[in-house]
């Protein structure tokens, strides 16, 4: 099973707002499917995202009317301005974009070479992520010792990277796969509980023991000794280090540092973006009635505002370690990520 | 309005876990009621609960068939017993009803005089919470500045405290009454919500400019410098200064640390322990349903282990100060608190 796929001229994606209740399938037949599945968070984190974005280009040439390879061009990148608009924040996405449209350009020949070249394109995408994840999981196993709770927050496991293990939750199958004995603690992850609906659902399918908790919770379990050691994904990493990731993920760093317990970001590199500074990245804020409403039902009072911004920048001093398929970058980050970004 | 009230033989509150929707009172005619109505979390809040375990035990006094001193202070001594057992962590509870079982021990004649003795101890404790909740708010208003932003967590206002201003937000609201302005960010404090429900609530009806936001956003905000200073109240103070307060309370007070936000709690006298150590401490665990379902929505898959801790420990090293009736507290906790208790 995975999270995504290019089905001939269709996206067929999981529509992960169902999850737990419901395994039910979505069928993106337009580049507007598939920009509204992203927009909705029927498919969301950031290896995945970028994926669905790079089918979503394929539905884009397959479809296109276009004659040449001008005509093609034009209706790929109209696809990619309007794929890019859908979430500003997870680097993946801006990564698997730039790369299609890239091959397209560089295509030589007709319409229909440039159609078989985006295709192309694309699954090679696909089974580059099938690998990534499973080197993931094999280096980032080895942060994981016998009897190691790991505490994790979001979701970064297939459902997050259109892969077959994920990336931190790759980490922890393929210790388990070791024979090692992991638990997981898995946080809720409000406001739309990846934590409770997807990584609980991902472990449980696999017997992988999670206990999940509230949000709140970490610092408790922290001061509890309960977690050995933090691990999860994220949205985009930056060259000196600063890792962008699900809002929360930056409180749990804090906490993590105060209880001495290593925080590692395991992520392929798709996720970096070796251009931008701090200040240049944008936030998603999301739509208030994520926070307003739980399950449709209201629970705030008329006329309260809100803050919904769906990551937060946890800064190079809380992170131990960075997981990526060429492997571990340990500080200076900013030395040591280009040097791991510009390996062949 | 008061959140608890005694009324002729009946103790009525509002049931709290109906709020924002509907304001509906529930009238408690037993000791059981009362003690059902606690566990059920109708009435919540530390200083609440030991005014409405105070009016559970006059309620057992009026309606005692005891015909002598001893046999009414059986069935007082019993209904403190079953009121005692309603929630483990918060003070206050203790601390009123040995008051209350230690004046009808000490109330001289007939059964009569023992019920009127303990009837009228009840009617002072709730003026004296009236009195203590306008001291809190006058002295916590002093570290509240012109233009302040307070991050509040779960609720602190009269709700909680059976009083007419609260503990946290009785500052909140006398800083406002004084002129200043001031801005509130309430986590919504999962599982139960209080903050969406209760806090924003009260605020709102105050017209108090209040901002809602997800528990795991608290570092977003405090690293955005959104938030000038946070101000809690607390269901229990250690002589040597550790805090036990509503789950999180702990994770914000390590991210406060980070940016040098003060931390402040503010609280009445009763919610003092001077005699337990913070390993004798029980925190409760409260029902496995609050995090497997929202409202009655189940959450996630079935066979997932959750933790459901209903407060967390904040130690000495991350407060900076602590509102009492008496003055503020800075630490040496070790040395002030009980200079403070002792204060006549």
């Amino acid at each position: 099973m995975r999270a995504v796929e290019l089905k001939g001229k269709k996206v067929v994606l999981i529509d992960q707002t169902k999850l737990p209740d419901r395994l039910k399938t979505l069928e993106c037949l337009t580049v507007e499917d598939v920009a509204r599945a992203i927009e909705g968070m029927k498919i969301r984190g950031a290896p995945a995202v970028g994926i669905a974005g790079a089918m979503g280009l394929a539905i884009a040439a397959l479809g296109s009317k276009g004659k040449t390879k001008r005509e093609i061009l034009k209706d790929l990148k109209r696809a990619a301005a309007r794929l890019r608009r859908t979430r500003p924040t997870g680097a993946d996405l801006f990564t698997r974009l730039e790369r299609v449209v890239g091959v397209a350009e560089r295509a030589k020949g007709s319409a229909e070479e440039v159609r078989r070249a985006v295709v192309m394109e694309v699954k090679c995408i696909v089974r580059e992520v099938d690998e990534t994840d499973r080197t993931l999981g094999t280096i980032g196993a080895k942060l994981i010792r016998d009897n190691d709770t790991v505490l994790t927050h979001c979701n970064a496991g297939w459902l997050a990277t259109g892969g077959g293990y994920g990336t931190a939750l790759a980490a922890v199958r393929m210790a388990k796969e070791e024979g090692k004995r992991v638990r997981v603690i898995a946080t809720e992850t409000r406001p739309l509980l990846q934590g409770a609906r997807l990584t609980a659902w991902e472990l449980k399918r696999d017997g992988i023991n999670v206990t999940v908790i509230t949000d709140n919770m970490v610092g408790y379990c922290l001061s509890n000794r309960m977690v050995d050691l933090v691990m999860v994904g994220a949205d985009r990493i930056l060259k000196d280090g600063h890792v962008i990731n699900k809002i929360g993920t930056y409180t749990i760093a804090v906490a993590a540092k105060r209880h001495r317990i290593p925080f590692y970001v395991v992520a392929p590199l798709s996720t970096f973006d070796p251009k931008s500074e701090v200040r240049e990245v944008k936030i998603e804020e999301r739509d208030r009635r994520e926070i307003e409403e739980i399950f449709g039902k209201r629970v705030l009072p008329r006329g309260v505002k809100t803050l919904n911004p769906a990551f937060d920048i946890t800064p190079p001093d809380l992170v131990t370690a960075i997981v990526t398929e060429r492997g571990i970058v340990y500080p200076p980050f900013r030395k040591k990520i280009p040097e791991i970004l510009r390996t062949p």
